[in-house]
């Protein structure tokens, strides 16, 4: 049993737990009111490597969920804080570039401090994985937003970031930071940008490995939401324990008072 | 000591050991001339993966080298001994796929039951290497033709295909089988063509690490000559030690008589 007091922060999964197939769940809105109302911090957290923050508060804005783009933490983010001002090679697609630029990264085609690596998608030319390769060689670090195998795209599978980042791990014999979830590095730089400790802080996710394994790997409590891409069986067959299981997002303002108080 | 008449076979690696420089080494031809009078069988082996067999002839050719493309043995030819007729999707670049139709590997662009992987430097797209991922992870074996991770070009480190089968291996969860030097792989095709068997061949390299390194590890002997890409300090601070030193190819025949007889 712990105290509401104890816990100085959430972090909201939002894809699967704020909205799933394209409809915001049922008392998603009424529970960030709750935790805005109680004064308790948190993060919308996404995984998403190709949308700003900006983007991200756009869909859910449609979705009627008063989000400030300020209170999403992405990996662009976590690489934004990571990186501390590096020049930066990005490779990536979509508006993630307007992320980065109004972090005042300054952003380079040569001699770069970092090469960033987020899906890419038709991005991940020869010439551009190269570029990133040369730098990477000339003692660049390799930061990737995600470490991913590949997604469900509309007319079959696709290839995520994972793969090119391992082709630039396996050029350069170096080994990428990985900022996205469930790294730790992820987990530890959005607490930060509200100012928690792990320990006094829970993870609401729907990815029994990448939002309760991630999370608990960097020491928070867990809640998971039976919601977005939860699995009865994965559930069932995994070690992975969150500290709380919920139908959904909606019971959490009840489960934060009825178990932590 | 071995007699002359236990060596059934000789691998003769081409760039560095038959020229280097873009100019025939001497004694050269005279060795090759001397294999044939002898009639030990030989094969000349590249570890090229963007010439076919008719263009390694020609350029051998050009350098008055007369040997015939049927004694050429490259990794497309080792991938295509390989295959054994599977339907093969084709990732690589120049006339290499000349090889493939000359044996009448069926290449597809979808259902394939095997990826073949070279280095295709522009052909490596992001649809390329999706489409290579969905048949890999249908069940096609991916075949890597080397495993390099770079090359020095006109203007710079270029990537080699071991990244992008690096790659497709992280995205599948799969291991590609390599069939160019220094695999196993290789070598046992290569001798398998000549009908020779490891304990009585002969490797014949400039490279300590993929010629004699990798000929041994396939159980054959091995002369390292002094041209090519040889480097004293390299050879004085590997473990890899060949049978035999030779200043060049031109010692050859003295060597296996004086040696071997």
């Amino acid at each position: 049993m712990t105290e509401l007091g104890q816990i100085s922060g959430v972090l909201l999964d939002i894809d699967g737990v704020l909205y799933a197939g394209g409809r915001a769940i049922e008392g998603g809105r009424e529970t960030v009111a709750w935790l805005e109302s109680e004064g308790i911090p948190f993060r919308c957290v996404s995984n998403t490597t190709s949308r700003s923050r900006r983007s991200i508060a756009a869909r859910l804005r449609a979705l009627d969920y008063d989000i400030h783009e300020s209170l999403i933490f992405n990996p662009p983010l976590a690489a934004i804080r990571h990186l501390r001002g590096k020049k930066t090679f990005l490779l990536t697609q979509g508006d993630v570039r307007d992320d980065f630029l109004a972090a005042d990264i300054p952003l380079v085609e040569e001699g770069a401090e970092a090469v960033v690596v987020g899906d890419a998608g038709n991005g991940f030319t020869y010439e551009a994985m190269n570029r990133a390769f040369r730098m990477a060689l000339e003692g660049a670090g390799i930061v990737a937003l995600e470490k991913d195998r590949y997604w469900m795209g509309a007319d079959g599978l696709m290839l995520s970031a994972g793969p090119f980042v391992a082709a630039l791990e396996y050029a350069t014999g170096s080994e990428a930071v990985v900022v996205g979830k469930p790294s730790s590095e992820f987990f530890r730089l959005a607490l930060e940008d509200m100012g928690a400790e792990p320990s006094e802080a829970l993870m609401v996710g729907d990815d029994l490995r990448t939002d309760i394994g991630g999370a608990q790997a960097a020491g928070m409590r867990t809640a998971l939401v039976r919601t977005g891409k939860f699995r009865q069986e994965v559930f069932e067959t995994s070690r992975i324990r969150p500290d709380l299981l919920l139908p959904s997002i909606a019971g959490l303002p009840r489960a934060m008072r009825g178990i932590f108080i």
